[in-house]
């Protein structure tokens, strides 16, 4: 279906008079609006453009959907709860059941992304085909093991190791999928100073063998030292993880001072030298790569930002530049973000439109999906329920000097001291009664604080969205309150108290002491700057969670039941050595390491977390490969490789550059221009005297309107540059300054280029 | 005495006629090169332009002097060896009159410093006053010390903790003061991080009081689990460091694996978080200081460069811009840099009179220190001796297959095979005799491949300064072919073979491998950029040396002999528990760290290395504050955040911003401008060619020589790019990028403001 011309009369003015205009109409804006929540979220999906297809599009692009797809993952990958080593066994036919399911469902979305994307899109696309080879082998596996298991065989869940890789794959895992790209671009730079570092290893090694293996030391335990050339690879390699210093230096130090300079500079080189050097290498890599995927999102959206204005154009009058009029714009906006208040939607327009003509141009339009990812709080100048209630109450001069010193610094400062008497409270013996009874009194105290606040503040703007440590106060402190009664009324009732209600109880009441920090400015900021990076990095916990998940599943294969955890209770005598007489007197056993085994997932997580701290590492390889096999090693030292050395090691550069980030940039061009616009239109308020002046502000108000002169308008906008909607903005703005320069006059050339020749058509 | 108008004719060309204008043109000189050599070596010392202070100065500078400092610095470091408690006992008079010799010669420094420099400036000058605080107090200590010993009185030599900060208040530690300075304007920032990190373990420490210490549970060893507020706070801060994971878990974990989640999120926030967050700020900061001190000598540099050229600058026509004549600017880099050829001169000027004119302007001449740093290679094409000796025979066609066969590619991959081979001998055992005698085999190899690349090369080339790999190997060779032979020659004598011979024939052995890495292009190219990183590690030597020794000072004073090593040969019961009843069954005794002591200074130092390298460092820790008072922690933990939370992150820091500015930063302006003129010049090489093209060019010459046409230049310069002279040339390339656009324009205005009214009057 191709786009008709536009009339140059507006489609606001025609709309109505005819429907099937108005449903032609209804398509553009719909299309327009994909195009534009799809720029505005970075969604790059090259869908078809059949009515049919749009509205699927907008089906497959709703948020339930979307959550139902995690929902599934979630599930499938929880399923290694329940199978076979489990921590709760369940049935086979139960987890198959729900695994074929999940599969159900995945088939289901990958077919409704099929008819929404052209078909020999759809076959190009590596993820598709990940995920349907993904699903094939994990149903082939199924069978396989099925029939084993009916016939009463042992088989090995292969497919499980298949399973995270399906959130790398769906079209939501697009961040994944960049964070693994950014990876496996930098791996070749990393093998490189890899192999030089293994080499170097390898010379230290050889080495050692000659300097020490004839001279007859023992380590602590009686060992030979250093007499085994791999041994002494590996225990060198342990020690450039710090994990077993200076233990494997102790003998040779021991016998003669002199050594140690060949462990110093063994230290010196390995240590500090090359980990500094993989720090920086896969840092340089990754923001390389980082700033070319930028560079080619931000290509994408413009280029999609163009695309919806195409549809969107009208021509005023024959050759004159197109442009899209106000109303349009508005019902476009509308569509997009359905949530956002007319005021919020006319303060972007004016943005768009500074000379107010009614309709804007292309420069201005594709502007749009980045003004939506600017947070602009509207709060709506309410006056106190209490003050419409009983106003002369509310308004009399007690009223208004109980707000006036509950709004005082001092208050705040009180606060914050009986927060610490409370902690040392808690920090006492909680069995003297005097002391476990003075928790109703902070308890108390906390409450008259919320409800003194609720006082003077209104209620819905006290517990606007923003306000975190609002929320987090009242939560807090009504969670203790609930817990603290169930416990006292457990507690009289059947005289004894519950462990798992106390614990909650101790755990509450520990947090509340957390608040202190937001009274103190810097360490506010330093706070923001966390919570700022924190959805980025829910990426990282996905690129963990897939590479522990793999790590696990093939642990569990290989090592399951080798050691086995015997309680604390047990006195069976196999507990001193995890069941297994082969770990009789090792460093694993005499450690009491017997939980830290891969028996089912849990505790094989555990196992990989306190791996990829790295320290003991060494120990609790040792374990597994004296109990299978001394090749179990690998298993470990790739695990290093993956996740210490290069996880990491990402994970670190990126927590330096966005901190960078935060440091050096204040605020984007298009955030100014949207705080000028507020700032002129007289309608901001800083953030710092937020809470002070809507109080002041309503009792100017009221003074003004006894006054009966001009009135302040009911509303207030403030940006909340300190937060970013999407992940993807932090990033993007992180190379914002390198890229805008060239890059803009480039794009310009191919949306103007994409625009003269829309590729497009409806 | 005040500087005379220059005539405006030439000083070169009235030189000679009058020897009181050719001593004062002299004395403009010596002026002038000091100015120079001040810029080039980023010296800022407000020196007395009184002839007689010039030349003092001049004095100052000499690098005998220099040396000299430093090596009477290290002496007096190094009196720790014998001082008690000492690795060398030596009586108390001897130590005493050597420090009083230091003493002497760093008071003899300062009074030479004081002459050269005005009386008003030298007071002024915290490093000054710092230097005699610090000898006024070491004198003092020593008359206190010598008088109590004299009386059989113990006393404490608390003065040797200033030791070490001569180092950094001497005129030469420019840059050792400068990481200071960088590490003290992180501090604040640092502080705040760390605080709340304080802030988190407390809170942390809280909850782990209140959810474990009414459990029950015991440590491994039996201890009461996590009762102790203090312990579960030192415990805590251990777990960050990692060194205590995952032990300080397993209590609670094999309690109930829901605890796990406890230790969990206080890893993610306080180890990943956390210690992300500390580099980020110690990165952030430094960057951002060294920044400004960049600029600032950048600064300083031009000024200093403007000072110069206004003492030797004429002009030629009233009114006209004052310039500096080729022959007076080539006496003042004949006098600033006399080693350099003369062919190396002219390039210079030419790349700064490009248009020949006979004289450069100022901004041309400030450029001079700049150039002057950069390392022009000047390469003799000599021919071979063996060429001049028996033409006739070198140049034959044997003898010319044999070179080629030499310079070609697989000769290189031959000997790189034959190091392996070599690598599998050295890792067998060596009293198979086929294989001990191998070795022979080998070193004959080695000297035959040595020979044979000397037949080919000229040999003044071969081992020209830059040529490491070259050196590298032949005395690697030939020291292996030393020792070797002084073995064989002891073990034939005297029947037994020499343990120290032997260690030090297998480390050459071994070392001879490393040669592989050359061959790779890939590997040079990471190595290259290692060693050019060196010499600015070095600053970072001096820097934890001065700590190191300060703590190490300090340890030796608290802890001396409080932890007894009875050598691994002796059978003493008291070794089991390291001589001191109190560490009886301690981890610290059963892991056999008694050698880890106070009692001198060698050991100190490695136990601080081990601190550094953080495993452990709580067993260690432990094991001094049981034998002394639990405060003795504090000392651990001032050292764990001095070194590897401050130190250390910015080591990191440094390595990872050379590493960027090696990655993008290719070459500077000025490097390509006199490369560029090299061109024109045609007498460059390409850096990879050299050796072929040595040869190749060596035969053109000849063919061309018989032809008799055009002569090539006997000369050959490459740029060594790839080097810097000085530290600061690195750091300096770090942020040229940045400087350069605003602040030249900044300098000019500064210099010509300088230059306009010049302060500096001869």
């Amino acid at each position: 279906m191709s786009e008709p011309e536009k009339s140059p009369v507006s489609a606001a003015e025609t709309a109505g008079e005819s429907g099937e205009q108005s449903k032609e109409e209804d398509l553009d804006l719909d299309l327009a609006s994909i195009f534009v929540s799809d720029a505005q979220f970075n969604r790059n999906i090259f869908f078809d453009s059949s009515p049919q297809a749009v509205r699927l599009y907008i089906l497959y692009n709703h948020w339930g959907l979307q959550v139902a797809v995690y929902f599934f993952i979630l599930v499938d990958l929880s399923l290694a709860l329940f199978e076979d080593p489990a921590v709760v066994l369940l049935p086979l036919w139960a987890t198959m059941s729900v695994e074929l399911l999940c599969i159900l469902v995945f088939i289901a979305r990958l077919t409704h992304y099929a008819k929404v994307i052209p078909r020999d899109k759809f076959w190009k696309d590596p993820k598709n085909l990940c995920i349907i080879a993904i699903l094939t082998l994990t149903l082939l596996d199924m069978l396989i093991y099925g029939s084993l298991r009916a016939l009463d065989c042992s088989g090995v869940r292969w497919s499980r190791v298949l399973r995270p890789l399906l959130l790398v794959n769906i079209t939501e895992g697009r961040r994944l999928r960049q964070a693994f790209r950014s990876i496996r671009n930098a791996l070749p730079q990393i093998l490189l100073v890899f192999l030089l570092f293994i080499f170097s290893i390898l010379i230290f090694s050889l080495m050692a063998l000659k300097l020490f293996s004839k001279r007859g030391l023992k380590t602590t335990d009686g060992a030979p030292y250093f007499t085994n050339f791999l041994q002494i690879v590996f225990d060198l390699y342990v020690l450039v993880t710090t994990a077993n210093s200076p233990d494997i230096m102790m003998p040779a130090y021991n016998s003669s001072s002199i050594f140690s300079i060949f462990f110093i500079v063994f230290i010196l080189v390995n240590v500090y030298i090359f980990m500094s050097v993989f720090l920086a290498v896969v840092y340089n890599n990754y923001k390389k790569h980082l700033k070319e995927e930028v560079r080619q999102l931000v290509r994408a959206k413009r280029h999609k930002m163009a695309r919806a204005f195409a549809v969107l154009q009208q021509k005023s009058v024959e050759g004159a530049e197109p442009v899209v009029t106000h109303d349009r714009w508005s019902r476009l906006v509308r569509r997009v973000r359905p949530d956002i208040s007319h005021a919020h939607k006319e303060l972007l327009w004016s943005v768009c439109d500074p000379e107010e003509k009614g309709a804007i141009g292309k420069l201005a339009f594709v502007q749009l999906a980045d003004l939506l990812n600017i947070e602009v709080i509207t709060l709506k100048q309410r006056p106190h329920p209490l003050q419409s209630l009983w106003p002369t109450l509310y308004l009399s001069k007690p009223s208004r000097l109980l707000c006036s010193v509950i709004q005082h610094r001092g208050f705040i400062i009180l606060f914050d001291l009986i927060i610490l008497v409370n902690a040392v409270f808690i920090a006492l013996d909680e069995e003297n009664p005097l002391i476990s009874n003075s928790e109703w009194f902070f308890l108390a105290l906390y409450l008259l604080e919320i409800i003194l606040k609720l006082y003077v503040h209104e209620p819905r703007t006290f517990f606007s969205r923003h306000n975190f440590w609002n929320w987090f106060d009242t939560i807090i402190v009504v969670a203790a309150l609930i817990a603290t009664i169930a416990n006292s009324a457990l507690k009289s009732s059947s005289g004894y108290t519950s462990r798992q209600i106390l614990d909650i109880v101790f755990i509450l009441r520990v947090l509340r002491l957390i608040r202190v920090v937001d009274s103190i400015n810097r360490f506010r900021a330093i706070i923001n700057t966390l919570i700022r990076i924190g959805p980025a990095i829910l990426t990282f916990g996905q690129l963990i969670l897939v590479v522990y998940y793999i790590f696990a599943m093939v642990g569990m294969e290989l090592f399951n039941g080798k050691v086995q955890f015997f309680g604390p209770e047990s006195e069976a005598p196999e507990r001193l050595y995890c069941g297994n007489p082969l770990l009789k007197d090792t460093a694993f056993a005499l450690h009491n390491y017997c939980k830290n085994n891969f028996n089912q997932v849990v505790s094989s997580f555990v196992l990989l977390l306190e791996l990829t701290m790295v320290n003991q590492w060494h120990v609790l390889s040792s374990g597994f490969s004296l109990t299978t096999h001394s090749a179990a090693r690998l298993y470990f030292l790739l695990f290093h490789i993956t996740v210490v050395i290069i996880i990491i090691n990402i994970f670190v550069a990126f927590v330096l550059e966005a901190f960078f980030v935060e440091y050096s940039v204040e605020k984007s061009d298009l955030q100014n221009s949207v705080e000028k616009k507020i700032e002129e239109l007289q309608l901001g308020v800083k953030q710092e005297k937020l809470e002070q002046n809507l109080v002041n502000s309503m009792e100017t108000i009221d003074s003004e309107q006894e006054d009966g002169q001009k009135k302040r308008p009911a509303l207030l906008f403030k940006i909340a540059s300190k937060r970013y909607r999407t992940v993807d903005a932090l990033i993007q703005r992180m190379f914002e300054n390198d890229l805008d320069p060239e890059d803009f006059n480039e794009n310009e050339d191919e949306t103007n280029g994409n625009f003269s020749n829309p590729a497009f058509n409806l």
